[in-house]
């Protein structure tokens, strides 16, 4: 049976990401050596590296004095390299969420630490607006898509303070101003690659000026002076990103990306607020169009397993809730498909007709 | 024409590590999602996160009281781990190489280091022994396997105090006491898996005690209290170690593993020590079994380029000494073939003889 793969991450691939890794892990570029055993330091990988880093500053237009670098650790291990690296005096966080929430706990470790705005209490299912942001910040740091309760910044914060974006679920699906940003960073597994590598967007000047001495490899430098070669990188992960970018480009770059998903979430949430068994979660103008996040309305409550379990015989994977939230979670990243959603649509539609 | 892979890492894999691997990727278990697009919290992904700790469990004969976990970053950002989470007072380190030069810097950011032993001044071309262990020491960290100068110490030290063990180049090819370390770790991109992945085997009553306030993803317990699964782990990475720990079981364990490295070094230690052309560069008694290093025997300095060149053509492949040190260097991780061994010492012979 054909799958439908809404996983939150690691999630769906193109096809052709998919067979073009796992040839190249058979014989890379005709070498008769595997990309699992090539050296980091040969020949043959540099380009990958090399035009990895193109494609991305390409199609996200990223302004000159910025590199891009590749880590291994996850966004997770970023929560703390952030203001290690960028923490001089003050930073502000926009709590919206869980892992807002995690990214602004580590940087208590490093200094004053200021939470601008949040949306706890509305429980995450909206986000904030129209806050102040203090001018005395060294960056605000946002987190642009929240995977868990399926609200987005789908558009770039004005603010008088440099940003900081933790864009690992969104990252890609819109044109970003990269220029009003002093580091981007995403954890690859969505909308970029394999799980196992992190990429990160960094403005070389605003580096190394923090008070503090840093680990050699917690220090950005080291990465950006060495271009993400201090150290053995994740090869074959950083090897679907080349992939996953070449995609991105030739299906029309982050525009296309972004009107796709916008027409996926147009469909979805449509069904979501028609259905007479569902209701979308998230306050309308903060929802996602990434994670798309939905539950039975109250009256049909005892149906949630029972939709769950026919959305499943019918091929759709990984549309449970987060298990903070419960519910459902349709995750539609650039791989997304409209017969996916289609197919997702279509269950609902049965599934009503039968209740 | 058939490649005899020499990389010093990332290096040889077994073949059908390789293509189980590229399996996977196409479609993971018969499912019909491949391998870089399932969740790491689904029912299919848990069992390869248990199966691969569990093998290495009994492959390195780990008692109980120890942990395997699973992260990226590396072994240099252990550098920075290893003290963050072991150093209390003071630590003592090996300087034994590059990598163990490393280890040491990062240490001294977090307390009173001592450095125990060094072949500094012999150019790393020998190991230390014989050297007097402070019984004060929290940890003696060494690095059981120098890459780049290719000593190797090939069994566990005797010590007063509890080792730490890089043993990012040797894990795995030869039984180890692991009841004499707080901690081993090893960057699997030689012996266990393709890169991308970190092992470490952690001593769970040697952790927290260090005074001082961790970042969460620093934390060793973070890891260790969550399964590997705290955040998204490097799924491909670790289910190449999966594939690579089912061959070595299926291959006679770390025992074999010893011998048929003991074998292939044997081999070429003979060839290298009876060529009139080329010379060992490291102590006898401290040459390690991974990396077996050599160059010209001065007279025939100017033909290091062309032995290169003839060997290259007959499929060798990163047998280049490392940048720092030159000459040649013939990894020989566990996957490496009597085959490819005879290759190289049928070169070496062929060259001399033209010669």
């Amino acid at each position: 049976m054909k799958k439908y793969n809404f996983n939150a991450g690691p999630s769906m691939l193109p096809r052709e990401v998919i067979e073009n890794t796992a040839k190249q892990i058979l014989d890379f570029n005709g070498i008769g050596l595997s990309l699992m055993e090539i050296s980091h330091r040969s020949k043959d990988f540099q380009p990958v590296i090399d035009e990895s880093v193109a494609l991305i500053k390409e199609l996200l237009d990223v302004p000159s004095g910025y590199s891009v670098i590749f880590l291994g650790g996850g966004a997770s291990l970023e929560f703390m390299q952030i203001p290690a690296n960028f923490l001089i005096k003050k930073a502000g966080y926009l709590n919206t969420g869980t892992w807002a929430k995690k990214a602004l706990k580590e940087a208590k470790l490093f200094g004053e630490v200021v939470e601008v705005a949040s949306s706890a209490g509305d429980g995450y299912m909206k986000l904030p607006h129209n806050f102040d942001i203090p001018k005395d910040l060294d960056y605000l740091h946002i987190t642009s898509n929240n995977t868990i309760y399926g609200t987005e910044y789908r558009k770039d914060l004005d603010s008088p303070v440099p940003l900081i974006g933790d864009m690992s679920s969104d990252i890609m699906s819109r044109p970003v101003d990269v220029s009003k940003y002093t580091c981007i960073y995403a954890g690859a597994q969505k909308n970029m690659a394999m799980a196992g590598v992190t990429v990160l967007i960094v403005k070389d000047d605003m580096l190394g000026k923090a008070p503090r001495e840093l680990p050699t490899m917690v220090d950005y430098r080291t990465h950006v002076e060495k271009g993400s070669m201090f150290n053995t990188p994740p090869v074959v992960p950083i090897y679907s990103v080349l992939e996953t970018m070449r995609w991105v480009k030739a299906h029309g770059g982050v525009k296309e990306m972004e009107r796709r998903a916008d027409e996926r979430a147009r469909i979805l949430y449509d069904e979501i607020d028609r259905n007479k068994l569902f209701r979308g979660t998230v306050a309308t103008e903060d929802r996602s169009v990434m994670n798309i996040c939905f539950v039975m309305n109250d009256e049909y409550k005892e149906l949630e397993k029972p939709f769950f379990d026919f959305a499943t015989e019918r091929g759709m994977v990984g549309i449970k809730g987060h298990r903070s939230v419960g519910g459902f979670r349709a995750s539609c990243y650039n791989a997304q498909t409209l017969e996916g959603v289609n197919a997702l649509v279509q269950a609902m539609k049965d599934f009503e007709a039968q209740h």
